[in-house]
């Protein structure tokens, strides 16, 4: 019987650059012969990309953070029953771009209640974790700066203003320092392919990658 | 200032005339001089009813009982803040068809946990409830009949078989029977008219209805 895979989660702020790295240690995971996929949330199984376009369209104030903070967890239910349990069982390691640290983050910084997000969090996910969590982290006004240079996804938050992002970082920041055994911080602020090197170095450190 | 309007909601299994029965209480209750309104779940304001079509298009087992027990209590909570609350506080009185007892047959009866229904429900709607709940109560083969007659929605749940639609019901009236001063069991096998009347003569001996 094949082993569980690994599952490793990316978090972090607006241009950190989760996606790009997402993808790359997907990548290099499958050069080194292991069954490997991408993934990411909101998202990530079709009936989640369409709760996705409810949370990602629309005004700001659009839902309340409670009302986001339950969207958020249908699509993750969804998510981890159609792709990522049974992606894991298969023995595949699967590398996603967002889980719930960002719920805890963002929809806690919108003012979403902790013992709720706790309480869906052990109600819908269980005793599941990542097996590791990358937090990209960089300085605020360098995130907002890429993030609006690629004129991609998270304009939503983008608008925020500095508070809401310095808050966010905070945030993220006390999650690792939490759970020092299930999350590591990597330096951001270099270029793709340095960042990424932190990252396999975090990885390989971490989790036994079978050769 | 106003005093707060009521909120009655309509509860029962497929084709027991809640929508029919929803409109004519709100007539009614206009007609005596109130401000009513009548309303729906899942949605009843415009986020709600984008996840209203999430929850009645694509296949039945689409959303896993908990996913969905998520996305109505998402739908749920937009529709209180957005509608149902702001009405009663201008004085209206607001008729709801179908709200959590809904919820509590219909995903309980699919597999979802009942304590994970009554956290939501604490910790997203928290101590409000219904003035009253009017439960339509019918025998499963007309009701079933009925629905089938008028070609209309619900035709997810009308292809599931009478052993489902059976304990449906008896879950609705485990919930009267559990809640005897929220709840009104309504003989709902008559005409339009009679059920009407009925309906009107619980609402009024409950309700302090003002002249």
């Amino acid at each position: 019987m094949q082993p569980r895979g690994r599952f490793i989660t990316f978090e972090g702020g607006e241009g950190a650059g989760k996606s790009t790295q997402v993808r790359r240690l997907a990548d290099r995971l499958s050069a080194a012969g292991l069954a490997a996929a991408a993934t990411r949330e909101p998202g990530g199984s079709p009936g989640a990309e369409e709760i996705r376009e409810l949370l990602i369209h629309g005004e700001t104030a659009r839902w309340d953070a409670t009302t986001e903070t339950l969207l958020h967890f249908a699509a993750r239910r969804d998510h981890l029953t159609k792709t990522v349990w049974p992606q894991l069982e298969r023995g595949c390691w699967v590398v996603c771009d967002r889980f719930a640290d960002s719920t805890r983050a963002y929809q806690g910084a919108a003012g979403a209640d902790p013992a709720l997000i706790e309480t869906l969090y052990a109600r819908t996910v269980g005793d599941f974790a990542p097996d590791l969590t990358l937090i990209l982290d960089l300085p605020v006004d360098l995130g907002l700066a890429r993030a609006a240079a690629r004129q991609a996804g998270g304009a939503r938050y983008e608008a925020m203003g500095a508070a809401f992002h310095e808050d966010l970082r905070r945030r993220f920041l006390a999650i690792a320092e939490a759970e020092p055994d299930r999350c590591r911080i990597i330096d951001a602020s270099g270029g793709a392919e340095t960042v990424a090197e932190r990252v396999w170095q975090a990885v390989a450190s971490r989790l036994p990658v079978p050769r």
